[in-house]
């Protein structure tokens, strides 16, 4: 008998619901915290990606490795592509990513090579982060794209508590 | 009146038939170099790529940046994406991932997270290549995956040839 997959330990935090009149990074990285809350619904990492142009969120998307078994479908990687297809141009010129972890390799260079104006992302990630936690490819020598990076400080501890908890209730959950 | 871009140089290359009997790396390399000839007749870089399991062929791509106006649509991501699908796990075990060019920073790191076992790449590139040209993710310290690598010397002269080609012919048409 194949057994159905244990469920997904319950979310125990709530979306946040900032006002659309102040559009800060704040504003933004909520947007992407509220993703994350949806990746944990769905039993993914809960990590989220919003990505902003003039104002306007152009992408949103969160972390569906598993669901989607592709190692490429984090939220970043996600977002890009949605922000590409909504530009109709793979040159994501004047966007800044909102995410609530520091990009992984992949994700730093998906910036990079994409060509966004700036990063904000709410935990630094001294173990994988390639926008200076573990290395920064925005450091290499012949790059010739640079991006403006906001590396911690919005919504920090709250995206940080959301990953620790996810993690926390994964390993607490009974075997089934 | 809009007028239809200039259609794409002609590709003065010819596609490999390598043997199907001998199943080395000139073999697996050649059918990622045939990738890369169908990407320069549709108009893109041509760079190719091909990921083999046990002796078999799960995937293969070419770059399609332009097209799908997706600048995450490089061989090597398509690719990773494809062998994931087919074996329903986004961890690709085993997996040797043949591509014409070093990958650059997000596609190195797609080899990372993605967990496969070899990279084979034909052409350095000491610019942006992340797998030992202008950094090696493979030494981040807190990684906890390591590639093993064959960097150059596959198939590195026809690859590098058809890319110089390339831009070669860009460089020279006609402005329309």
């Amino acid at each position: 008998m194949v057994s159905s997959p244990p469920p997904p330990p319950p979310c125990p935090f709530d979306k946040r619901f900032p006002s659309q009149l102040r559009r800060d990074d704040t504003f933004f990285m909520s947007l992407a915290y509220n993703q994350a809350i949806d990746a944990w619904r769905l039993d993914e990492v809960p990590i989220g990606a919003v990505i902003e142009i003039g104002g306007e969120v152009v992408a949103s998307a969160h972390n569906t490795v598993e669901g989607a078994h592709d190692p490429t479908a984090h939220a970043e990687m996600l977002a890009v592509t949605q922000a590409a297809a909504h530009l109709g141009d793979w040159r994501l010129e004047g966007a800044t990513v909102y995410v609530t972890k520091e990009p992984c390799p992949m994700c730093s260079g998906a910036m990079l090579m994409s060509r966004v104006k700036r990063v904000c992302y709410a935990v630094p990630d001294p173990k994988m982060g390639c926008l200076g936690g573990a290395t920064n490819l925005n450091d290499l020598p012949r790059v010739n794209h640079h991006l403006e990076l906001t590396a911690g400080g919005v919504l920090e501890d709250e995206c940080r508590t959301l990953l620790q908890a996810f993690f926390r209730a994964k390993r607490d959950a009974p075997d089934v």
